[in-house]
């Protein structure tokens, strides 16, 4: 099978791999539909973020099950089902608790972008996508669920989005759209979304953004508090880029006794803790349970609520990958999107 | 009047000092009943901190209005009120939203270890104790809604302390004293207290807390989460002591998604944001605003739901304040109560 390999730093192949096995009796192998490329997928492909030549890469997909072990109890072969980028048995404590990124028995998806891919804890991770004929535009909402949308939304809930409130997002990649729709879908009745590219404040505005503002920094910053009574700051902020530069500005907009939701991946963020307790800002996040969203958002796809498959502005198959990688590192495309079979 | 006064480190003398006057409209001129030395005063006394000689100390009392400005509207002299020790006007934005120590035009109350005190913005910041008859550990009880039951109700309110949940307080000072009391308040079914003296665990128990750990670092922090389901840590933490070394274990007994709500004033606390980011445990805090507190904290108290008075475990009058911060600084003493006068 095709599947696509990192070779180096802006070095994208797609090469001949084994079709994936069971290798416990509770995996499934998954026949891809759609994978994507991710925003953090690029700190690799920078060659910021340390990954061995020659791995398989893509963290997200749809897909069609193909195989499943002796011990999956939820799944047969022909279930349409997504899958999300963190594995987890879906019975600890942890996953109880809807932290399945912290499954005490987890591991990370880490094979989408490939014909198939193989899916370890299938029962605790797989989300059944119910029968339908499903048009193309559903698809790359449905594809979403596996990380972006439901990374977007965790911002939205650790930050404690709630009615009435105004809201700021920080970052307008994918996963920040997606926080932009997640603050509208919890109430929120002013959202404030921080970004500079033309493309993304029009997808914003239309994902229900009611204010943009371009600039970075201490300039940006007085804008989004000029925006808010007193000028004391936004009752919630979504942090989605995980640099210093974002978390320090989320600390600046945040009025005392909000909440920074923060989902980006960290690289090298220095908050100091004094500046945590005395601006009596909270910080909360980490890699989101996008599992334990998948039922809410599912049925705020299927019934046209939300479109967050609007966030891919290019698409190609797996042959074109590279193509995919190169148009996202040069922000040409929001995300892009990988078509791989139908279902 | 007499006043107590800070000479350099563990040197408190008690001075005669001009009795303080009105310099605003919205000033009060308070004669104090009680006041009491704070764990947080400890640091200046050791000399951690910096603070000029010769100036006056106390951040708590309650007392009887002596005298009011023009512009007071809610006080008049004779009213016996809770002095808190974030003082504000009650009216900014943050005020409203329940952040007094965040007062857009808010100051710390700093003369409260003297015979009479200086309160700027009375109207804000004062609370008017019910006419009555108290007991002296009535008194006591009232004292402590001006800072610590108010300090360790806020560490409760920032872990979002929920019923039927199992939480840890690390810290067993007075504030953290306060926080069981508080969590149980909250509903909590079992309250871990991590303490190693065992005045502080009779006190704990009495107040609410289900188990003692005695033991710091990594032995505690096995512990406590031995304690837990699968050992994943306890649903919220109350860190109240302010130092790295509690903050570390406060993240430490965390379960994923837990908050560690943190009241103590920081000092020299270095939490990686990637320990913060991929342990999923938030942090929120900051200076406490005891003023939002006070209504429903004075209702527990006169209703004798909370005995929180029980904290003071060493008194004396205003002419040996001294051995007061003494018997602090040797732990001798959870709180030191300081008889100023009658109400």
């Amino acid at each position: 099978m095709k599947a696509a390999i990192y070779r180096g730093a802006k070095q994208i192949t797609v090469e001949e791999r084994d079709k994936p096995v069971i290798q416990a009796p509770t995996d499934a192998v998954i026949r891809v539909v759609r994978a994507c490329v991710c925003g953090s997928d690029l700190w690799f492909y920078r060659g910021i973020e340390e990954r061995p030549a020659g791995s398989q890469v893509g963290h997200e997909g749809i897909g069609v099950v193909e195989e499943v072990g002796d011990g999956v109890k939820n799944f047969r072969p022909g279930d349409f089902v997504i899958v999300p980028f963190g594995l987890s048995d879906g019975t600890c404590a942890n996953c109880r608790a809807g932290r399945q990124t912290n499954c005490l028995h987890g591991t990370w998806y880490g094979t989408g972008q490939s014909e198939y891919s193989y899916v370890p804890l299938a029962d605790g991770s797989l989300y059944k996508i119910p029968e339908g004929n499903y048009t193309d535009d559903q698809l790359k909402s449905l594809l979403t669920l596996s990380d972006v949308m439901g990374t977007g939304y965790h911002a939205a809930k650790m930050a404690q989005v709630k009615p009435g409130q105004t809201v700021a997002v920080v970052g307008d990649g994918a996963v920040g759209l997606c926080a932009v729709i997640s603050a509208k879908l919890l109430g929120a009745k002013r959202i404030v979304l921080m970004s500079r590219h033309e493309d993304r404040q029009a997808l914003g505005r239309e994902f229900g953004a009611t204010d943009i503002v371009a600039e970075r920094g201490p300039e940006g910053e007085a804008k989004v508090r000029a925006l808010t009574e007193e000028g004391v700051g936004v009752d919630a902020v979504m942090e989605c880029v995980g640099n210093d530069a974002a978390m320090q500005t989320a600390f600046n907009i945040a009025r005392p006794g909000a909440i920074v939701g923060t989902v980006g991946v960290p690289h090298d963020i220095h908050v100091p803790f004094d500046k945590i307790f005395f601006a009596t800002v909270g910080v909360h996040g980490g890699p989101a349970p996008t599992r334990a969203y998948v039922p809410e958002l599912l049925d705020a796809v299927l019934s046209g609520k939300i479109n967050p498959g609007r966030v891919f502005t290019f698409e190609t198959d797996l042959d074109h990958i590279a193509e995919a990688y190169d148009k996202m590192d040069k922000r040409e495309a929001i995300k892009a999107l990988i078509r791989v079979s139908e279902p």
